[in-house]
């Protein structure tokens, strides 16, 4: 019999691991940057009304309805819209669609966790960025030969939000590459370079449905780019997968979409809420980099991250940490609604003061 | 300036061409393998009923609550389940975590246009087998060497379905490598090989419910086989994009599996509209390789199939044509509810006779 065995074949990688997903009554979940807060009213009302009739039918493999009301609520012509399946199924995407050079693609050290693992996974050289010694990231470091660069603004898990001017210092250092900027907490503070799309057709913008329009559940990301590069993305994706958006998605998309009032009523009450919980941070003795995002990244001057986070999770409340060079004695708390961050700095002031 | 540019290091493809999406009243759509019936009334309970404020948590990773019922339906243990955005999602996953050999993944030459794609993307060696002149798949034409096995069974679009025998031997003589058994069209009469899953730890099993389940717009697919394989796709999967499967997807997915009479109910009417469907061809001087799915090859003993796709398009009746060799005189004709199967035999008759 032959020693071979189709084990040899398997793809060896290294799984990602999400915060966890805690379930309870009573636990109060600020670890994987989820809004407190629901969706429209609108998008249950077509949930309701929708005709799951036509379920039997491929969803429309655009999802046309969504770019539409993106298009319109951007105020950014159709083609410059590619939607997927959360953000994640979007840059994926476009890890696959442009950075295929064998220069390394460029991302700051302390990022989102899964630029590395698509790297890796589609075989494309990387190098990491360092952020200095405040976690910012800086436009002249980003000026060298490279395949590729991308960075979220805010910055993940720092919230620190980079300048439209250092952003388009690097955007503009790098034009022979497709520079990807993933603005996935943009709509807490922060200022998007959507309208750079206009200047620079290496510009690709990625944003998310999962915070700011409190729709993680459903999946649902876009990325705004000038109409070659959202083509180029197309044609890739389709050549892959043809239909991922369910009908359900891009209905709830679109409602989500159209309510602005909402959408900028709890993205405000956020804010208000995130903007207090710095006030009492600081109070309590923590340090923090300025945060534009739906958390904070947070140091306290004498007890150990480790140790808040343990104490934390004992208490029922769950927040980020990561066992990791330069970051290892930072936790990550996502805002939660002002109720539940009430009762978090209960426990705090218990264990601190 | 550099005269280098971002447009070097975008991935070159051949996007797939699906089957058009016409949309108006009189249209009758035999052209993407759709089913006639809508999915189960279970589906449009839950959809009304679901709690839409959960939309601001992301899904469960794993999609726990469908494996769950596809455990219980297909009675066999949670862990052999992996489910997917589709069984394109779920086979493009397979390709890229099995398929990786200097060897050439092996697959009939006429057969599902997205493998040669697949396997592109992800630079997977391939070679195509030849079916055979009747265009049946033959076990014997599988034993060479390779790095790994893939078919549809039944076919298509051919629609012909391979006996268990025989693909138990393409199994048995490939055991060194991973085979999959794409089962898109099982549902319509065939046998599955799931069960052998529990006598072959290399062999991998993928369904779909886009057609059998009438759910192609909520993107539903799964592979069964044995818990070592599931795991490594797990493994890829996560490194990808952990959260695929929306909540809708996961809920509406549950309510269809376990609704088994609507489900038989349904299959057994289409299977009766095929039956009907081969009489009336054969009296109009079709022939047609047997079906054992939702759809039938044929073929006119004296009209060109290019003329009568022709004919029907213009008559409002899309049905699928390849300009390709060896099967561009075939067209392929998805089944219909038996009124619209009725108004395509006026069509043809008017034509024909």
């Amino acid at each position: 019999m032959s020693d071979k065995s189709w084990r040899d074949n398997v793809r060896q990688v290294v799984p990602y691991i999400a915060g966890e997903q805690p379930e309870g009554e009573n636990i109060i979940k600020l670890n994987t940057n989820e809004n407190p807060y629901p969706p429209s009213p609108a998008v249950a009302k077509i949930l309701r009304e929708m005709d799951t009739d036509c379920f039997r039918l491929y969803p429309n493999m655009d999802a046309a309805p969504l770019v539409k009301a993106l298009s319109q609520e951007y105020n950014q012509p159709e083609e410059k819209f590619f939607v997927g399946v959360g953000s994640d199924d979007v840059l994926a995407n476009a890890f696959l669609t442009f950075f295929n050079s064998n220069l390394p693609v460029l991302f700051p050290d302390i990022t989102y966790s899964f630029y590395p693992v698509w790297a890796d996974l589609f075989r494309i050289p990387y190098e990491t960025v360092l952020v200095d010694e405040n976690f910012a990231i800086c436009a002249k470091d980003y000026e060298r030969k490279n395949g590729g660069v991308i960075f979220p603004n805010p910055n993940a898990p720092t919230a620190l939000f980079t300048s439209v001017e250092q952003v388009e210092k690097i955007i503009q250092s790098n034009k022979d590459v497709v520079v990807i900027v993933d603005e996935a907490y943009i709509d807490f503070g922060g200022t998007s370079v959507i309208g750079l799309t206009e200047k620079y057709d290496n510009l690709l913008v990625v944003q998310t449905f999962s915070k700011s329009r409190s729709m993680a559940g459903m999946r649902i990301g876009f990325a705004v780019g000038n109409p070659q590069l959202i083509q180029a993305m197309k044609d890739v994706k389709f050549s892959i997968n043809s239909y991922t958006m369910n009908q359900t998605a891009i209905l709830a998309g679109v409602e989500a979409v159209k309510d602005r009032e909402y959408f900028e009523g709890t993205c405000q009450k956020l804010i208000q809420t995130r903007e207090w919980t710095k006030e009492k941070l600081t109070q309590l003795g923590f340090i923090y980099p300025q945060s534009m995002a739906n958390f904070i990244f947070a140091s306290h001057k004498k007890k150990s991250a480790k140790e808040i986070f343990t104490y934390l999770k004992e208490k029922g409340i769950y927040v980020r940490y990561w066992d990791k060079p330069r970051i290892d004695n930072y936790l990550r708390i996502t805002i939660g609604t002002q109720e539940q961050m009430n009762k978090v700095f209960s426990a705090l002031e218990q264990y601190l003061i």
